[in-house]
């Protein structure tokens, strides 16, 4: 058997980072391998339990191959599976394979998870005619953010801020601070490249941060008609021209199809990432 | 003021662990409060917008107090709250408060989440006249299995393994490789002192894996009559004495009184940690 | 004496990243230091040896609090220093102060080199009636990239990009593998949230970036005529309305001015942290 | 393509040390390639801006192979290069080249920028009748000192002190708290391994110094006469047997000739690594 | 020359681990190497110089091939060796084989001194006619258990517990808190899934834990005689059943076969791993 | 109770570096306490069961503080102390008492180990009459140099060599490749500033490594007679001045005296730290 080392994803994580969910789960090595198993090499199989978006096959792949499991990974990410399709293919010492497993298929589980939802609620956006984009938040899993938007962007979602580093948004804790005038005043100053982003609660605050220079809208936990006010407004006052608007705050299946409005550029929705149901994945051991 | 810092919990996680998801969610600092905040000191605090049982919140006290934010915890981890109940208060630096926020509400949401639900299902099994303690997995997310358990244990759980380090449990896939015989004959060669539990899917199984001397028998995806007329089987031999016995297997709140039968000891619940729903909990900064 | 261990800067650097560096000074202590030196305590302080703008201070601070000696700022990193200036004050155990002092002073050294240019060329582009913006590049030592940007800030400095995850930037290299329209034509599909910045080379590629839509215009290597005349093709053209643009590629103090032109709104020098020359400062023991 | 990837240089750094360069400037991944470019390879190179001394060709190497780039190094480390030279070309995936990239070029281009000047110095010193070693001192940008060291050697420099860990070196600030004699004494009498070097700034202190068995004396900030008398001074006492004589203090390429004397072993210069011109060096991707 | 990388041992240790000892030993690199040897490759071989029980030649085999020297490992970890015989291979750059040389050798060194010492005990209690198992303890040297358990492991022995997460043992200093009754039914609430041990220090107290149910009695610092009476107390009163019980306490070669008592099943030894004589090794480099 | 934090000794280890020890004998926490002990404060205290040289106080009393457990040292580390003598008070939670415990009893029982044969070799080398040096090798537990080195440093050693990178020594593996006066030719020719050593095995080589310009020669593995003929060899041909003499290999306890002859500067011991028996320590918990 000879096992090829996949690429290092370019846009993915490091080997470094998944190998510390592996010393996570085994700290000191698989008892239970060590003491039951021989030396021998065998082949396994990972099976879709569920239809859905599947994501976390190159990561597991990775895995696998780090540990020389010969992976060939039959599905791509982001690819549409059904329940029963055979996802990975693998050859290679069992007690390595069955380190792996549980690791692997909590990624699979989780990331896969997250790009099936992800695609469900576009796919109610869209079938209620909504032209936005649907976005993630920071309301990710601690440590695990780089998994958690790739599966989003795996599903077709937008990636958003990836952490309070990349992006300037001014919400209503800074305001209860500062106010609108001068925080939108200060980040203009101090930065020419950036996107400023306000949150806003009203139409009459809307218009006050478009006022101010915004480039961004976020519209935080108002009723659709009020998003409609609030975006006749500023269309009356000619306050729209090259500006975002973005819908958060308690968004889901249910309601996601109220929120697509013409005007709305991007629908933030936190549940993708924080309220999460595992997408059923096994792996299977051959006889031989 | 005058921070005190708390003791580091000697059956918690390192402060260190903690502080790498503020580096995930600021790997260059946060750039709308260096750029929009003044240096100022304000109060804030952290209320709870769902009834449960809320945990996470010591670790949040360590992550604001590290960053001289002085954090007093009003509600202790694994009680219940009701919507609106204020969990922590919190005095020191606006920036500091706005750096650890999102982590600190993610923490505290998963963690929640999961000591909730850990909650509502033994609630559910002992209202169905269970006596069997209720146990998580290792479908933990990655990195994150010492907050999924602590906040399993807190919601009333049992902690099951850690992971493959600390527990001998034969499963299917090792069983395609090796007889169940030689499996426990070679666990209990080499270990006497830890304990041996083999899974099996019959009463069949079952019966031989008591009678080679596994001291737990995990009975996995079988129907709660299955599962009944094998206990009676291990009762007719002679063969439950002294050695206890697992369900699992897509366990969940509305199968789980199906499995509460007399003579099952532990009923192992993978979706309290791989599918979770966020507890609602937000952080109020107060205007003065 | 008593210690007060300052706060973390919620917008800097992680303690554990400073003491990384004393590692590195350190790896198995200070011989020197252990073999001469008593345990006594003495004041010691860390004085300007050449005018400039200071920077670093809050950093070596961190570091000598670490080590319980106390440390007092007297000036505020981003302040305008002279040579003989006092910086820090500090008293503490000797060998605590020794063994801190290389790398604390390495850090303000390069820091404050860093400052102190930024504000030279901003002093200088400003004489010449430039109204942009002074930027920084990724053009970092390799693992400074936070201490740099940040020296770049406090002198005045633009952040740009920290990192590769943090804007859109299409370059050369991307246009040598896809055509401008595909390039921005993905990540407008994809990416509603973040700007799309185009690096160009004439007045022609110039116009098709903004007519396929980058929300900013980088014009690299090109002379000031040049750009004067891509300048007038935009706005003859109509599409200079709510775009940035910014200049780049071997600019320094002697060509800024020529650079500093109506239109143009961030200028990105590498230099201010490729090539640094280090603000000269010392630390003297007091010798009682 | 078949990647070979290049053994770790046994003298050299870490590939760990490395890639947490990549992982700084690319904590998320790489938005722009992510959203813009296909999964193709290509072929590039990497080709000198300016004449010089090259180095960290072997560093950009093991980055590239680590990412599956195939990297063929056509110049060696620590080689005289013109403007125009070719030094490294590359083959495979385009996002892959595209990742490292910056990395790579910030790595050559300080390495190459201290390897550079490292030689200038020796060359005018060498043209002055220098028949002394030059040498790097602790003065490194912050967690770089290896690299940093080894650009010095590849230029010609001696290595002098890596840390604080691996040489006794007495100061004026140790002497501020004890005494030369009783310095020297106590490093004597527990060292009989490590030389024991002391820095003076006077012929009367020289003296001293000899006298109680330094081993290496450290002339700091002395005029080039000065250091003539306290050669006298030492020669006619019989004190410069086996004793090496080193020199530094604002040495530079103007005034390094002046310091050139004879019975001078070694001059230090903080320059070299402290104050560093980067080296201009770019990356081209080929267009098929 | 064509190096095959080795499969990391899926229950072994990660290379990461084993790369930090590299690291220790040459945080700059080797400065001897680099300073005296050419660039070529040579062979060289590690020689056993005395008898016993050889292990850690896996991860002395992954730390040479990391560096591309080609190893091969002539004997298995585990196996009874005698001086000169030769235990591994080796073909590469030489200044590879000696940065690896004495982090081998120390690793080597230390294992099987460990696993020889293990078999030589565990030999003398069999041959007293003991049929319990020899188990190591928490006492390792600091960072190195799993290295250590290892080795017992290889040389015959028992792992007893890893760490504090993996096992639960009521021990004295437990009891000066809680009554062995309070204790015992604490964890038996809370923990269906491990087994609780107990320590005593005398006849009654064995009785009480078995009573209240604990698992495994440990009996500590207890004369021969004692642990007898012990025995039959247990027995007459019908608390054997299915009981585990272990001795522990300053148990060496010289008394162990007292303690290899009838009804005993587990010794542990701290002295196994808390003060080991180094297994004599060395590498010796072929002229050509 | 009021926790004072002691200062790092700044020529110690780091807390990352003990706490490390902490996590691998917790990775999950302390399950026993968890479970069976309250949230309580007591008084414990650390006692030496054994006559010897005591070390490690200062490493055991920064891991309990940092768990807020105030620990009051009695006894200085390199102080000699007797079977009974209390070492370490502390007051604290009792849970976080016994988290620390096996790890500072480790830490406290190698390095007393370490410390008190060091002074006892040193004892019998100086009653035999050597007026040399004893020095610890490179031959020290993986990870654990820095304390093992302390350890001797503590018993009255000399440090020698920490590592690689700060020491040249040419070994007999060198001069398998280069010879003699190759080896140190080029080390002259490159490092003014580091002495050079080098290993023979017989007068002969002592005689050439002296000739071409060895600063320590390293007699291994010669027999007492031998060095003595080589020492008189170098004196005929006055080769002594300034030169030091090392011997090395197998040296103990009993034959040191023989070794310990006049014009012997060091002899290294590498049993010191490769085959430690660890000093007897015990905590107890008070019981109130």
């Amino acid at each position: 058997m000879n096992t090829k080392i996949p690429a290092p994803d370019p846009c993915g994580v490091p080997l470094e980072y998944l190998l510390a969910f592996i010393n996570e789960d085994a700290p000191f090595g698989d008892v239970t391998s060590e003491l039951v198993l021989p030396d021998i090499e065998r082949r396994a199989r990972i099976v879709a339990r569920q239809n859905g978006i599947v994501s976390g096959l190159s990561e597991a792949e990775r895995l696998f191959s780090h540990y020389n499991v010969d992976a060939t990974v039959l599905r791509a990410d982001g690819e549409t599976v059904d329940r029963g399709d055979l996802l990975i293919s693998l050859e290679g010492p069992v007690k390595a394979i069955l380190l792996v497993e549980r690791t692997a298929l909590n990624i699979i589980g989780r990331m896969s998870g997250i790009s099936t939802r992800t695609r469900q609620i576009i796919n109610v956006a869209t079938a209620k005619g909504a032209r936005c984009r649907i976005a993630a938040t920071r309301k990710t899993a601690p440590g695990l953010r780089i998994l958690d938007k790739k599966a989003v962007r795996l599903g077709g979602g937008e990636l958003h801020r990836f952490s309070l580093s990349d992006g300037i948004l001014i919400k209503d804790n800074h305001l209860a601070v500062v106010s609108l005038e001068e925080a939108v005043g200060a980040a203009r100053r101090m930065s020419a490249y950036r996107k400023i982003e306000v949150e806003v609660e009203s139409a009459d605050a809307a218009v006050t941060a478009a006022k101010v220079g915004a480039d961004i809208i976020l519209f935080d936990n108002m009723e659709p008609g009020e998003v409609e006010d609030a975006l006749s407004a500023l269309t009356r006052l000619g306050l729209r021209n090259g500006r975002l608007i973005e819908i958060s705050g308690s968004v889901n299946e249910e309601n996601i199809g109220d929120y697509a409005l013409p005007g709305v550029d991007i629908i933030s929705v936190g549940a993708l990432t924080h309220s999460v149901r595992n997408f059923d994945v096994s792996l299977e051991m051959m006889k031989e």
